[in-house]
């Protein structure tokens, strides 16, 4: 693959993002494509946390919530206003993405919009369906709709518009599905929803960092979504809420916890709910975390989602080629859609040693570290303000060497806790 | 008060706890009396997190969850049962006060084994009001009923009892009251629910780390409380949750997202929720807060509650008589019980002039740093970790001198956002 080396190494000469890469930590002998498991640290983040251990809470303790912490969250949320070209006061952050969902979803059955009738697909991510099957468990006149589509690699669009339209109700769609990168046309489902007395509740965790999102010209209405993949916030950091304006009026949040008070330190005995969507907010947010999590945003906007997106579809497009080319040949599998426009940041492929491959894949110099999603796939995570065109032409060539050489015998079928 | 400086500079030599002071980030020139409201940096918690952050995160990435954090999450929660005397998997943290408080209580009215009927009192902390009003307000069939004593200072037990036996059902109390630092008799009251086919939800944020809790002897079933006090786990540390065993089984989490999911990187489409305690985890936890907060409970386990206890009494019964011997002649109040055993670790006080009391503290060195609770409460949190005798004798110094000389003229009424 010497011609394919070439032209790896002049694109990355041309890359308009290259000097983003700088703004990471980086192992050296090692290819990390599972920055849409866990981003990478950025170094800024580095700074960010010493400054808010050693001197906001080691030096100024409880006087930092008046000099920081209150605006540090409304800060954090509206550079993810602006990333999402949303209006200010629309994103909220502070729970993880499963809590915001069980929230919005509730609110949204609660207003008595819609009819109560939850609705998926069999792509979404299963920590969704689960918190939308425990409230129709809870709520008995909640009824829950999981479509399956006759394949776990593309959404049937036809099928999901007719289960609208028969019977309207609160979709949630992951928008980049996480095992096989499937993307909805996003503005086309909202409308159609709009259309048939239903609302789409968008999980945008394989989406936002990498996809250039935006909100208003989507018409979009409510996103939840983590910000620890191609936002790079750390493990765990909190997700966000999005509700759109003229809807928020109408949500009420069921967990109305102090920070969702328009005044928390009046201690006031009646719950007034704050103006905005920080009535949504429940209890004290993890302050060290949103801390970790503000310099991936900025990285994010300063590079601009554009950019990303753009990088990351000719760079996708590349290793697709690579795949056809060099891998099918050797018993993989494409596991994603073959059309770019279909497809988000990750590609997954399949192989019948799929485990074990990913396995050897961590053995050897440079280590590429790629991740496992049962039965069969393994995901390739393209995040683009790090990951290089060689780095894309190395994985293949290693993946090739594999199995060619059938290194993956060298290793057990017995899996680690996460994979 | 010369006499009472030279005692209690003695009893400072001779305190068992004395050495713990230095565990901590302490300021020159400041007396902090609010550890109740955000508790000190302890120094190994940096450690800690510079390792998760440059090495955990920064360069182990998506490893680390095997490696270090899925561990972390039960380690900690480990600690925390030792900590209260709990048996193995009835302690889980992650989520908010808040958050945790809303599952339980809905987890127990939707167990069908109590009365549809919410109790507080007048001086439970709003949040856990809000949390159940709006429980309340959702679910018609749950009524809720507040009971207000006559006092915002101590609890009527004879009326609480009353009110429980005439009209059983799920009590939310905080163990020790935020504003007057009121503490309730623990078993006496559960067991006087467990005879009234009732239940209580303690809330120990209060409590926690500086009351010597044993869950067994106690007979407590469900408790939830925060981290970033007593406990000195960061700003919005998360919080814990606990359910005695025997009643965990027929409690389910109305959350369901994947981390309470018995094998959740299996992604299976069907929720099957984990043995024990962690059947009550929902997303991701933010796992840099978690790890921030792991130092302060190492540090309490080291010393013994029973210590801190003991030292939170000397030092609370040394400032009650200050008090009552050098501020009442000034015009000051008492607002906590006059008697030990009804007390936490915290005291308030008031005074016509308490808000720019309060300012006037800041001011002068050392800063002594308290806060106000509306509509007139200073408290004074005496968390006997990194608190001297000595700075409880210049604290009452300071007080009398400001209103003695009425310093309290030089400040503003106008309130800062968290006081």
């Amino acid at each position: 693959m010497r011609n394919e080396l070439a032209l790896a190494k002049e694109l990355d000469f041309k890359d308009p993002l290259k000097n983003f890469r700088r703004k990471f930590v980086n192992n050296i002998n090692e290819i990390y494509l599972d920055g849409n498991s866990l981003g990478k640290l950025p170094k800024s983040s580095v700074q960010n946390i010493n400054k808010a251990v050693n001197f906001h809470w080691g030096k100024n303790l409880i006087r930092s919530w008046n000099d920081h912490w209150l605006n540090l969250i409304e800060r954090v949320s509206s550079k993810l206003e602006i990333l999402f070209n949303a209006n200010k006061n629309e994103i909220t952050i502070g729970e993880s993405t499963s809590v915001f969902l069980h929230q919005i979803l509730t609110a949204l059955i609660n207003s008595n919009k819609y009819q109560k009738h939850l609705i998926s697909d069999n792509l979404n991510f299963p920590s969704d369906i689960y918190i939308m099957n425990r409230i129709s468990e809870i709520n008995k006149s909640v009824r829950l709709t999981i479509i399956k589509y006759n394949s776990d690699i593309e959404a049937d669009l036809k099928k999901l518009k007719n289960k609208i339209k028969s019977n309207p109700g609160i979709i949630c769609l992951s928008l980049v599905t996480y095992k096989s990168s499937w993307i909805y046309p996003m503005k086309e489902i909202n409308d159609w929803a709009l259309m048939h007395k239903s609302i789409i509740v968008w999980d945008l965790s394989h989406a936002s960092g990498v996809i250039d999102l935006n909100f208003k010209n989507s018409q979009t209405l409510i996103a939840v979504g983590c910000t620890y993949k191609y936002l790079n916030g750390g493990p765990g950091s909190p997700a966000f809420l999005y509700i759109q304006r003229n809807i928020l009026k109408s949500l009420h949040n069921p967990i109305s916890g102090w920070f969702g008070h328009s005044n928390p330190f009046l201690f006031s005995e009646k719950f007034k709910p704050s103006i905005g969507i920080k009535k949504f907010l429940n209890g004290t947010p993890s302050i060290i975390s949103v801390v970790a999590m503000e310099a991936g945003i900025d990285i994010t906007i300063e590079a601009g989602t554009k950019f990303i997106e753009n990088k990351s579809k000719q760079q996708s497009e590349m290793l697709k080629k690579l795949i056809i080319k060099h891998l099918i040949p050797y018993g993989f599998k494409l596991e994603s859609p073959i059309e770019v426009k279909n497809r988000g940041s990750h590609i997954s492929i399949s192989h019948s040693e799929s485990w074990r491959i990913c396995k050897a894949l961590q053995k050897e110099k440079p280590l590429i570290i790629t991740d496992y999603r049962p039965p069969r796939f393994i995901r390739i995570g393209i995040s683009p303000l790090y990951i290089r065109y060689i780095d894309i032409v190395n994985t293949v060539i290693r993946l090739v060497e594999i199995v060619k050489n059938k290194k993956y015998l060298n290793f057990t079928h017995q899996k680690t806790i996460v994979s």
